[in-house]
């Protein structure tokens, strides 16, 4: 609130960063406060901006985030979703002009915790070379996605379509470690593990070759070709020194499994069965795990350097 | 029809191989034309199966192929699809107790034809290990995607979530070739790049690591869980000898991005971009380009060992 926010814009994002920072998701908790400061104090983002919420059609929700950031405008249409989602089936919310800084995870959970499969998608800032191409073109772009379950937690998971997340190469770079092999290029388009270099006119790499880029492609369309939103190459905010967003979109799509169903067993049941059968594969850890473990602790150490910042971001 | 097709479904099954057969795709063409025969022969896929429709939500199609082939049934769902997709903005068709040896790119190109975009998935058989696992427990899980452009042919995409496709791995054992490193592993969970050591009780390997895992578990998820289908590992085709497929489940979300662009550039013009701005980062190759090239060839010859096979499989 001290660098621009609304009361209900702060309320939103704080919880976000201190719900990822519980979960031990450290690379989207308070750590991300200075990324999140530094792009308020640029004037990039509007820390007060109101979402305008239309009701597109009986499975559609759109949303003009207004130059705010993507969360704001999820929870106001959230309710809306859900109920299309209910009464058709599947239901998708398209959200343009908007800014992301958080874990997506806490996007798609709480539609797992109701009963429904979710899906989300977001696109960012160019960091990410095409397929055998030299220069970014791609956001990071994440994709999350929860499935309730009959025993517990929701199975979520959580991914870049990148070799690594923006924020792990960030981190990386702050703790002065090389990224794996084949993470990026350098800004000659060469090959390199440097966080820096990739971070300075570099780009980062699709995961998986020319099948993670292609996902990366898709993700741009549902994101912003969809909803009259930027491409993350089109974003540009170098008038704006310290922003560290892309004025892009997020698209969530809702399918309530109850219409698939119809006397068989039901979705949260099969997916129990999917993971137990995973786990008798010989995969020990299931997307999401340590995740749950470190919610279910009584506490969440924080990092004393991140402490520390975090108490300098504060009004003198 | 000589081996338990319907007129109907033999049309629906022989245009599909044709289609792919022109297109260059080879795996899925007339190559396929055997291991149609060998699984109808099996009796483990019906040739003759009706499936079943149901209206199940606004935005929800259900359908049972009847231990049938997908395609059939993604026939007589389509146009139903399509009215869902554009009166609601969105719409999905859950298939279960289907049989999948075709292209899945044929299956969305159509909507995006029709100025949707178009997503489907699709389980099979347990052929690929689960990351850091040691047995196969998911299908390939291919995803295919279909966008319109401005000017010219949809853009499409259809990979495997595993390393490899099926299909590439039959023909890479049929020519000798070994597959990439890291393609798979042998019977005792030891990696291998050899098909037949793949084939014959070992498994392939997702792509990407444990980011193209996550998406083969969601595939596995959105086709059989969404809709009482069985998993790729609870297929048991083990008392019909040449059975090839899984009866599985297959989902198609379609969305009309009418409902997006309220008076902004509409979706195809904006995919039409990020081609633009692909290829000016030097990416040269736009997935399914070959593809494209190929049906614009006046003919296409077919492998002379393909076309033998092919008539072998005439009754005498």
């Amino acid at each position: 609130m001290a660098h621009g926010c609304s009361p209900h814009v702060a309320t939103i994002l704080a919880a976000n960063c201190a719900t990822a920072e519980r979960d031990g998701s450290t690379s989207h908790g308070l750590f991300r406060m200075r990324h999140y400061v530094s792009t308020l104090r640029s004037g990039w983002v509007d820390g007060r901006a109101e979402p305008v919420i239309a009701d597109a059609a009986p499975g559609f929700v759109r949303a003009d985030a207004k130059n705010g950031f993507a969360q704001i405008a999820l929870a106001e249409a959230a309710p809306l979703l859900v109920q299309k989602a209910r009464t058709n089936g599947i239901a998708v919310l398209a959200i343009r002009q908007s800014h992301h800084l958080g874990a997506l995870y806490l996007d798609v959970e709480p539609f797992a915790l109701q009963g429904l499969v979710a899906l989300t998608v977001v696109n960012s800032i160019a960091v990410v070379a095409p397929h055998a191409g030299s220069r970014a073109v791609y956001g990071t772009n994440p994709i999350a996605f929860a499935a309730p379950t009959a025993d517990g937690a929701p199975l979520v998971f959580d991914q870049a379509t990148s070799t690594a997340a923006l924020g792990d190469v960030r981190v990386a770079q702050q703790a002065g470690h090389d990224l794996p092999y084949g993470a990026g290029l350098d800004r000659a388009g060469q090959p390199t593990n440097d966080p820096a270099a990739i971070l300075d006119g570099g780009a980062l790499l699709p995961f998986g070759g020319y099948k993670g880029a292609a996902i990366s492609l898709m993700v741009e369309i549902l994101c912003a070709a969809l909803v009259g939103a930027n491409f993350s190459f089109e974003v540009d905010s170098s008038a704006y020194p310290g922003a560290k967003t892309g004025c892009t979109g997020q698209t969530i799509i809702v399918i309530d499994p109850a219409a698939g169903s119809d006397g068989l067993a039901p979705l949260p049941a099969r997916v129990s069965t999917l993971v137990a059968a995973l786990q008798d594969a010989g995969q020990t850890y299931i997307p999401g795990g340590r995740r749950l473990i470190a919610r279910s602790q009584p506490s969440a150490p924080i990092d004393p350097a991140v402490w520390t910042e975090l108490r300098s971001l504060l009004p003198a």
